[in-house]
């Protein structure tokens, strides 16, 4: 995998070769800082797991952790975050303008490699991974903020947010790797289920985790006015009318953003079992992820994939 | 053509179907209120004067239209415009950041779009054309502001902010169209010229006409501090130190920003021989794009195409 990844980290440093100095700098930092390349590893495996075109699923990995990194920047321009993973965003060196176009560009050079593949069916999924994210995305910022919307609309807005491209590169590696159809299908399935579990863990970790671990404070979803799972399943235990539920809603409506009281519902729902029942949750797709695992061949590489299931459980926690 | 652009209609509706009614409505007033259809009608004829593939043409024509779209609303986003054409646009609905993702989300369907064509290399032609784009605006924000800038530096800002996508839209078309090696090449050509004159034709139109005719001020790049070749052109014919050269730099700074001073500078711009020289460089574009049109063999393609020409310089002038 080790060389494959290296090829993977040449191309996205040849796609951010751009004229601007002061631009190629931000955009190597941001590429070279890049989080732990789940996707493109993903992408790899799933290739590797038939007979696999090294050559293509290396370009494609490149293409989807690019894509991934174009959504990033449109998000912190979205959010106006000033840091990602403790390194400073775009969003401090350039207006805000600039920082849209440079998301823009990173989605055509992200394009770009897709079509390299040659493949028209691994462009298809491309893009179509695309507009879930984008879909995903634009739920968070039109309908997340309803504490009383529904599991299935929640679910809907993660797998846009995370799942779709986790799904959308274990699906380009099956076809690039020559996967019978229904392999195909499974591998996407497992990609699904991976990127769902790592999100709710995410949500999970936003609240039972602080600044040292994760880089901001417990809560942040909350403070936002996301609505995440375990926000969901500790209201909807409590009693119709209750105060605290209250207090909640006024937290997601942007009414109250007193740190205290942000602070004290963060309290509470981690001394209730909205937590662990949270974990429940991820611990079900990872259960089903498993189990799709059984069509692929090669021993090794189903340790592999395997291997990502865990990383995807026991993280800062 | 006719029909044809009716099915290039039907396929852009379909491509913004959401799920959110406020959504989808503004998306189909920005769709259905859109424009001359340049780009789609330039890759219909293209692909047209050869074999072409009508149906292959038509998806890749409401394609280029979308991603045309895609990049207006990013446009409109940065430069946080109300209106275009007279018509709200999303910025007076939705946060900034909604727009983003709308206009994300339309890039995902344009992709979708070139992807259907089932066409290697029209995906490529199109993921380029999107780079270019994005290239030519990162330009426009980054380094138009400066009057002393080249002739060769605006070249390449407007090939990449109108030309590109001409150009790709009839390479796309005369590819999907099964022309020679040598025609795609010169019909990618008359598109990039065709483009050219048309972005210099609007710099100049910028300049000559009010509010009445383009729904904007005389004057209106040189207001945002986008330096055009009428304005270069007229600089250039100033002494240097000159004092009305040094009000324009102060323009262009965002120093100056008095309504009357800009009047000012747009009348004498006027009384020189700036417009009628920088018309003459788009009657250049025309003349090399007229030139390339004697690869297309039919005789009423070619004549649809030398109307495009015509249309692209005489038009609220």
């Amino acid at each position: 995998m080790k060389p494959d990844l290296d090829l993977v980290e040449e191309r996205l440093l040849s796609a951010v070769r751009v004229d601007y100095p002061i631009v190629e700098k931000m955009l190597r930092d941001i590429v070279e800082g890049g989080g732990k390349r789940l996707r493109p590893i993903l992408l790899l495996l799933a290739a590797r797991a038939f007979s696999g075109n090294r050559d293509t699923a290396i370009t494609a990995a490149a293409g989807v952790e690019l894509l991934h990194t174009a959504s990033l920047i449109h998000d912190d321009s979205i959010d106006r975050a000033a840091l990602r993973r403790g390194t400073p965003t775009l969003n401090s060196e350039f207006s805000s303008g600039a920082v849209i176009l440079i998301g823009d560009y990173l989605f055509a050079q992200s394009a770009i490699l897709a079509a390299a593949t040659g493949h028209p069916r691994v462009v298809m999924i491309f893009a179509t991974s695309l507009a879930e994210i984008c879909d995903g995305q634009l739920r968070e910022t039109l309908e997340a903020h309803e504490l009383g919307q529904t599991r299935e609309s929640y679910e809907r807005r993660i797998y846009g947010k995370t799942a779709a491209l986790f799904a959308g590169a274990a699906e380009m590696g099956a076809v690039i790797g020559g996967a019978p159809e229904d392999s195909v299908r499974e591998l996407r399935g497992f990609g699904a289920d991976l990127g769902m579990a790592f999100q709710v863990v995410d949500d999970i970790l936003d609240l039972r985790e602080g600044t040292e671990t994760i880089g901001k404070p417990a809560g942040n979803d909350l403070r936002q006015g996301v609505v995440t799972i375990p926000v969901m399943l500790y209201a909807a235990s409590l009693p119709e009318g209750d105060e605290t539920r209250r207090t909640i809603e006024s937290i997601i409506a942007g009414e109250e953003t007193s740190d205290d009281v942000v602070d004290g519902i963060v309290e509470k729902i981690r001394a209730s079992d909205a937590l662990p029942r949270a974990e429940e949750v991820a611990a079900s797709y990872i259960r089903s992820a498993r189990r799709r695992l059984e069509v692929v061949p090669d021993a090794e590489t189903r340790r592999y994939l395997e291997d990502m299931l865990e990383l995807a459980v026991i993280r800062t926690s």
